[in-house]
Parts: C-alpha cells; structure tokens; sequence
C-alpha cells in the first residue's frame, strides 16, 4: 500500500491525522515521502505542463482535490512511533500488526496520551527543471536512446538520487573519451536529469506528456537508474527484450565486489540463475515512458532495501561506510548503464529479444490461469502468445541474415532501418487506448500497478483489477475479467502484427 | 440528420414505426439505407472483428441494442408517400415542412387513413469478404498507399459503388500495364475492395481496427472513391496537406467533358478558383483511416447528389442515359486516383503540404471565433498555428534542399526515409486518445463527425459537440468550451512536434 493510500484509508475511517512510521534498524530516521496519488503535475492531467500558455485547472477542482488526501500526516521515526505506541492503553494490537511489531505487547488507545497535531499548510506552485544533454545521433539522429536519473532529493539524498546522478555523470565523462576519440553514436543518446521525482514523477510524466508523439514514435529505449548504489549485488528490473542483452553485458564487467570475477558470474552465483526483476511499479521515472507511452525500459541497481531510504541518514557519510566504501559499485553501475547505452544505440541490428518476452507472458498466464482454476478461458491469451513465439523465431533468423550481410548498399540501409522500426514499435502494441481498467492513464496492459489484488500478480494489471472488483455478483465479475484476457490478446497479438510487420 | 437519428427521434417521440422518404425526381424511387448508429460490426466494437475465435459481444448486451432503434422502419416511394400525406386529414404540416414539401397544403393526421406495417424480423450472422490486391514496394515495403473502394450495394449499383469498382480496376490494369514495362513502386500499393460500407462501414472499420497498429505506423495515405461518377464536374474532398498534389494533377489530365482542357482549367472555371472539401463525414470507407487512425486522405467523385441514390433506378442504363454516357468520366477518375497513388508511392520526398493544412486551420478558427464572440479565448489554438506554419515552412525548405542532392549514398537514403516519416506521422497528431468529446471512437480532433451543432462547422467536432451541449449552464459549457478549445490547440501543437522531429 502507498502512503497515500494509507492515509486514505485512515481519513475513510475517521482519523482526523496520520503519524507514519516505517520499522527499522536507524530508529532515528524519519521516512519522508509523497501522499500524492497518481503521477504527473495534478493541475496538467494527461498533458504537458509547460511554463506560460498552457492550460491548468484550479486547485480546487475536483480532479485535483481527489488527488490529495483532505487529512495531514506526518512521517515520525521509530522511536517517536515507539514511545507513543507505550504510552497508549485500550485493546491490545491486532494479531496481524504482531509480526511487524518488535514489542507485541502494545495497546491502540484511544488514550490516555493526547497529541498535539498542528498543520500549517502551505501550497504554492514551484518551478521545476529537467535537465537534459544530447549526442545527436550520427546516422539515425531520430532514434533515441535515454539514459534518465532524477536529481531532486528529500534530504542528503547520496543513494536516493545521488548515487545515481554520480553514475550518469560517469558514463557522460566516459562517452565525452570516446568522443574526443572520434566515435559519434549511430542513433541519438539523451541524458535526463529529471526533477520533482519524488513528488510523483512529475519532472519526467510532464516531459513524456508534452513530447508523447515523438517519444512514442522514435524512442529506442528508456535506461532509469535511481538509487544506483544502495549495497551490494545487482538488481536488475527491465521489459523482457532486453533480458539477453543485459546478461551479455554483465559478462563483460568485472564484479565490484569480487576480483577475477564478472558481474554475471556473481550475480547468477547470488540467485542461481538469472534474477529479473519487471517493472509493474510506479517507484522511478521509466513509469511514464513504459506504461504510458510503451517505451522498452531498463531500471538498474546495486543492493536493495536500504536503511536509511528518505531519511537525513541518506548521506555521504552512510554511502562511505555501508552503501560502497569503495565506490566500486557505482562505477559497475556506471559501466552496465553505460555499455547497455552504447549496445542500443551503435548495434546495426537493434539487441532486442521477443522470445525472452514471449516466455515471460507464457509463466504469466500459467500463474493466472492456475489462479483462477478455470472460472475464465485463457485460450485468447495463449494463442498470441503462440502467434509471438512464432514471429519472434522469423525475425531472430531475419535479423541475423542482415547482419551477415556485409555490403552496404542503398536497399540494405533501408532494411535494416525498417526491421529496426519493427523492433522498437512492437512494445507500443502492449499500449490500449483505453487504457487499465480504472486506471486510463495506464495505458500498457502487461505491466503497470494494480489495485493489488494479489503481490503474486504484478503483471496483467487490467485482469489484477477486475479480479479485484468485489462490488459485482460473480457473474459480472467472470464477464469482466473475460473481457480483460480478451484486451490482453489482442495487445500480444498487436505486438505480434507489428514485429512481423504485416496486414491482415 | 442521419437515417438513424431521425427514426431514433420518431422512437423517443412514441412513434411505433416509420416510414421514410426522400424528395427527388425519382418519385417511383425507393431509398434504402442503413439506420445502424456508429460504424462497425456491433459485436466488436473497438476491436477487429475476426472470423473465429475473436471477442464478440451478445445481441442482447446494452451497448449493442444502443446501435439500433427499437421500432421498425421502411423507406418508401415519393410516389407512395404523396398519396399517403394526402389523403391525411388533421392539422397543417408545420411552416418549415412546407418549403421541402411539392404540396404545401397538407395535413399530418392522425387519421383516417390506417397502415398496416407488418415487420418480420430477421436477425442473422453474415460472413463478409474484404478483397486485396498489393503491389508490394521495392525498397520502402513497409509503407502503404492505399487504394479503397467499396463493393456491396443496395441495388444494382451503377454509381454506387460500381463506377468506383470500374476505376479502382481500371487502374489496377494501368500499373499491370507499368508493371509490364518493369516498374516496381517505391513504395507497396494496395488496392482495398471493402464490403459491407453500406450496412455502416463494416469491412473497412473491422479491417481497420484488426490492423491498427502498423496501419498507424506505414500508412502513407488512404485514398477513397465511393460513387464515381454522378454526373459532371469534379468533386474533391481530402486533407489539406494533399490539396497541391491534387491541384498539381488536375493540369496533367484532359477534361472529360471539354476537349482541348485540363479537368483544372474546367474544375476552377466551374468553381472560380479551387475548390476542395473536406472529410468531416461518415459516408465512406474513409472514415475509419483519418478519423479513428489520423492517415491522409483522399475522397474524389465526378458530379453530386445524384437523384437515384441507393433506389433500384441506380442502374447500368441510368448511367449510360445519365451519368457518364461515354464513360469518360470514369476514365477521368481512374486518371486522377492513379496518378495521386503513383506519386504518393514513388516520389523520394513525399509530396505533402502541411502550410495548406495551417491555412485551412486558421481559417476554421477564425470562423469560429467570430461565431463565439469573445466567450471563450481562441489564442491556444493561434498559437499553435503559428508555430505549425513556422515548421511548415522550414520543412519545405529541407525537402527541396533534399530533392535537389543528386548524388545518392547511404546517409541521403536515411535523410528521405527521416523526412517521410515526419511528413506521414504528422497527421498522426491531431488524433486525442480520449477522442471527440461524447464520440470517443472518433479520435481526430479536426475532422470527424459532429452532433450537428451548426452545418456549417464541419470541423474541429469536439468544440462543435461541447457548443451543442446545452444541458450544463452557461459558466460550465464555457468552461467545457475551453478545454474542448485547448484539446484542439494541442492536437496542432502535436502536429507540429511530430513535423519537426524535435523533442521539447
């Protein structure tokens, strides 16, 4: 559940404030973070939030006010939550609190303690600003790989964005050595340094709105590195096309942590196996280019869960002593990021793999099918899936006829150009017009957030929301989520069309 | 008001059934026609409707009964409908009838004549066949021009659509000829005969909706020919990008009706100047390319308003008594449709003119503007004008630097195939993922069908519906203006950009 959704939840049931509290080891820390809900400036829904000339709403609309919680909430630290939490008598903790609780001996009051909660709001409009760099793309100028980190931060910030603008600065000096080396990038390469992040995206979703159609039609990749560096070991989360060429690369970067080792022996050693993650959630700026605009996207860190996460303990003096007191790790970080870039962007043939996409919809649709034990048919789903696998296989063998062929001429620069297109629009299939069911913003129907139905199921985020209607008779409810399989077919099959490349 | 709308009304207003008639010459015709709302198969909507295993909605669901009205009807005779009108007694027809009415003195009932109408049901699947022809491109395969025209008629079809077959075929043997000759377009051309357009533009729209993706994404344009020929005189409708391509062939084809001119020299004398409509209607099978899916298009046909529209007199002898006796009119069209496809798939430098598209976009504006007075403000849209001529223009300039390199290499291959891409996604822009207000399967926000608000606004039709709207108060509707006024503005801001090529 989001902050916000929890102070939602306390203001539906009466609360007239929320204290939030996150257990912990760095019990004076205090989490900071948004309750905004949705992403994106609330006053420019939908649209680019521009400087002067464009339109905004009112703050006092209803569209924006449903944004906000009408209730203020204050995030306290371990300890202050603790002390309170003693200090209350009444009934004691439910069961389902105990687990969480270091002592399940506490009470929920009401009392005796009284607390004084004063609220001064303040709201005002701020200015934000993106920053970006451009290596203009030498013979495709109008493809573009991303490279994007945000740059706002709620205190110090050294993992939460710090270690990840450290990064992008490195492969930024990095390609400047190529450069004066004479290497220009075959497409084009734009470094994002994204404000407002933590305030609901809004630095990127603004940028994506405004620049939807050419974005949507001439974006290769979006590569998102936030909190780069946070401890050790890689934890990599990106749309399955891009599974091969990741692993590739970590092949070719020594360990951080371990000498005569690669990042790929380390890591799989780590999870035996290849581990990726996807990227369902709404924690980082790949959330408006992937599932608003279906942009294929990367998301990348080193270590996982940190202590100090929005707290004034996010500082340089935690990164020196516990996050990478070598600085090891963000120069691994620096060297995938860097090398996934430059792959994207120089590589004739674009590095993408739909069969890897194609088997992670088929475990899906298993995990679901077997969910729901046969109450829907998911034959719709299964049969694109197979129309995939099938495309996949042709333009594997299509792709590597053309890099075979050596000799340029006019009507090979063309076909490879046209298979690239396929390429890289075929993620845009997964994008319904529609968008998720209760959630329109949300446009791509494999990944993006549900109303959590189920922690198991973050895929499939329309079918995760109709299972999760519980307001119609269960009749209604097959129907609907029916109606959701028949939306994700036909997204897949869309995919499938686009990557062969054909009419029907 | 369309076929559907009026016996909707003639429902709402306790009708039990209705009998229709079209005033004309013909008065032993009987107009047929479709009283079908929207286009489409209606147990598909939104999505290709495919011969098996396809989503398919049920009869009895909500939104497809909302299609139909729910009492029968029946077109009839001039011939009929005057005896029957006649021998009506009660009040006066109301003062406007009477302009329309031959009689201005009868009497609209009820009584004493009685009707039996006996409506026997028949509700049935029907299988319908799309056809296609494709001349696949040598060295730009995967962009499409498209050729389309329908098949299925009411009765014998001579105009509609038969003088349309007889040009799409005859242009078909004009390639075969070419092709003979060894030519190969540039680009894939495919000729398109659609069934059922009569019954709501079936065919098209299902094919459409089937291949959305890559029809988005490679086609060039779409262009139509429904009913022919007519009768005389040239009648052009198509987006405004197109207008000098088509002025520029006018001049390069002898009139049909004047030996020793140009069908330009006789179309401008006729109209003292150029004159060219535009495609806000529902009335042919390009509707689903520019107004669901933003691709160029293209409606031309020789005479208008025939007077044996869709009656049993719409014969081989009416066309050889009236309509095209020597048949060059045919001839003409076949020349016209031919040469425009030619270009659009052979020129290196698509020939599309997108400061025709501004001017017309201001012209809307202003008219507009005048007609609302200062209620609301039309500056957004000005703007974005200013900035699409601006781009207009320096895009003339890079496509004539660009014709005039000879020499072709590598990187000029990229540098047309760049160009093209902008000029054919441009379009693309004016289409809003929520599309028109209250029509949302209509997505263009230019060109598309309105609820009538004012005949002569056949553009921009979400501001035309928001204006229509008079159930909010004034305040509101104006707000509501507002927004419809800024969608548009920033429809052709994304115009622009998407013309431009430049990020933000």
């Amino acid at each position: 559940m989001s902050r916000g959704g929890a102070v939602k939840g306390a203001e539906l049931r009466g609360a007239v404030a929320v204290l939030m509290y996150t257990e912990g080891e760095y019990v004076k820390g205090v989490e900071r973070g948004t309750v905004m809900k949705g992403v994106g400036d609330p006053l420019s829904p939908g649209w680019g939030s521009v400087m002067e000339g464009g339109e905004r709403l009112g703050r006092n609309e209803k569209e924006v006010e449903e944004r906000f919680p009408k209730i203020p909430s204050l995030p306290i630290s371990v300890e202050t939550a603790e002390g309170i939490l003693r200090s209350l008598e009444g009934p004691q903790v439910p069961l389902e609190w105990r687990d969480a609780l270091k002592n399940s001996n506490l009470r929920v009051g009401p009392g005796p303690t009284v607390l004084n909660f004063t609220y001064q709001g303040e709201e005002k409009n701020a200015k934000i600003h993106d920053v970006f760099a451009v290596i203009r793309g030498s013979e495709e100028p109008d493809r573009y790989v991303l490279l994007g980190n945000h740059r706002d931060a709620w205190t110090f910030g050294a993992v939460d964005p710090n270690s990840g603008t450290a990064a992008l600065l490195d492969v930024a000096r990095r390609y400047a050595f190529l450069m004066r080396l004479g290497w220009r990038p075959r497409r084009t390469i734009i470094f994002c340094s994204w404000d407002a992040e933590e305030f609901g995206m809004v630095g990127s979703t603004e940028w994506v709105e405004e620049n939807i159609m050419n974005l949507g039609s001439r974006a290769v990749a979006y590569l998102n590195v936030d909190c780069a560096v946070q401890g050790p070991g890689l934890f990599p989360s990106m749309t399955p096309q891009l599974d091969d060429l990741l692993t590739d690369i970590t092949k070719k970067i020594e360990d951080p942590d371990a000498a005569d080792k690669t990042i790929f022996d380390q890591w799989t050693a780590r999870n035996k196996g290849i581990n990726i993650q996807r990227l369902s959630g709404v924690d980082s700026d790949f959330a408006p280019f992937l599932q608003h605009v279906g942009v294929p996207s990367v998301d990348i860190y080193y270590g996982t869960d940190f202590p100090v996460y929005h707290t004034a303990f996010d500082s340089y003096d935690w990164m020196l002593n516990h996050g990478d007191p070598l600085f090891h790790r963000h120069a691994a970080v620096a060297g995938l990021w860097g090398l996934l870039a430059l792959r994207l962007a120089d590589d004739p043939i674009l590095p993408f793999n739909y069969h890897s996409y194609a088997m992670q919809l088929q475990e899906y649709t298993s995990v679901l099918s077997n969910k729901l034990e046969g109450r829907v048919s998911f034959t719709p789903i299964s049969t694109s899936i197979k129309n995939l696998f099938a495309v996949a296989q042709e333009v594997e063998e299509e792709a590597k006829n053309l890099r075979a062929e050596g000799v340029s001429s006019d009507l090979e620069v063309l076909k490879k150009r046209m298979l690239n297109d396929r390429l890289m629009l075929a993620e845009r299939g997964f994008l319904d017009v529609e968008g998720q069911l209760g959630n329109q913003w949300f446009k791509h129907l494999v990944y993006g957030p549900s109303n959590h139905y189920d922690s198991k199921v973050d895929f499939f985020p329309s079918i995760a929301n109709a299972i999760s209607q519980s307001t119609q008779t269960k009749r209604e409810n097959q129907a609907t989520i029916q109606h959701e399989i028949w939306r994700v077919a036909r997204a897949i099959q869309r995919v499938a069309n686009a990557l062969k490349g054909d009419l029907s």
